[in-house]
């Protein structure tokens, strides 16, 4: 089964409290592009990372709200804003890294809220029954090329508006050899 | 059979006219440590790297001189650069990136060196025979923890004066989730 591969390149995800504080209460999001995933889009908007080593600027602000705000970098990233993050699954936030947010209208100061996320596929409970997975599963991916490997441990996530889509960050991605354009993973049941 | 695993963060090999341009030629280099491969030290002294879209300062020296100026780098740093290096073993520099090296004393335009390291384990003949495997072979190696894979293509390059190790860049050991600590990969016979 060939599953379809995107690289999520640092990203944050705002809480309707912290969007306001860091780009003004009646500020109106401009959307740049929707996501893969029905429901999400890229907003043209971004914000500056603040850490004690260094920041990072233009970091692509992802909407709808969230309850809490996440914010999802690279292993690269870390080291550059001399934060360590934990690997986690989206929205499991408790006892990760904080890091200073910077927008046009104000500062967050995150205590946490910092994650590199754990690889992971999302799909529609259809598809996880073809597949033989359900959600929380841990499978293994094959990726073809120069690089060639094997994503171990990618968790599968599974919800009714779930696209197929494999999500590696940017230091996976590149370990693969993969770029920009059309990927495809191998799906291997653990 | 367990393989020592090292980071090569981004470097450069230097030949000795292209170190005299850029350190002038009377220049002694100091030695800041020993490398795992007997023979090979870096140096105190660095180099900026300058691409098209930006550049790195702090690249360390490695020596001793090469016959060719070799350029290793990460696919992040290729990006940050702005060019489009392959994925080589090293030595193999034909059509290969160039870039702008800035030295204290003087600059040089590479025409092509700067490559993306194949990732590879170094071992002496007798390891390779105990191993069941000879120079040029390709095979897996299987790294655990939380972001476990196996990377596959990993080639094996015997020399009696090579130490068993294997050599990943930055993208590579932190899409393994690997720091700076001792860790070790399993070698699968591809």
């Amino acid at each position: 089964m060939k599953i379809p591969i995107e690289i999520s390149a640092r990203h944050i995800h705002l809480s309707k409290p912290h969007a306001q504080v860091l780009f003004g209460a009646g500020h109106e999001f401009k959307v740049l592009k929707e996501l893969s995933q029905p429901g999400q889009f890229a907003y043209v908007e971004t914000v500056k990372l603040v850490g004690p080593k260094g920041e990072i600027d233009n970091v692509r602000y992802l909407g709808p709200f969230r309850a809490r705000t996440q914010v999802e970098i690279s292993e690269t990233d870390a080291r550059k804003l001399g934060i360590d993050p934990p690997f986690r699954r989206s929205g499991d936030l408790t006892g990760s890294a904080g890091v200073k947010i910077v927008g046009p209208k104000g500062e967050v100061d995150l205590k946490e809220g910092v994650i590199i996320a754990l690889r992971h596929i999302h799909m529609d409970p259809i598809t996880a029954e073809k597949l033989g997975v359900k959600d929380g599963d841990r499978v293994k991916v094959d990726v073809d090329g120069v690089r060639d490997l094997v994503f171990e441990n990618v968790i599968v996530r599974v919800r009714d508006d779930f696209k197929l889509s494999m999500h590696l960050d940017t230091d996976e991605a590149n370990a693969a050899g993969i770029d920009e354009e059309n990927h495809f993973g191998e799906l291997i049941k653990a």
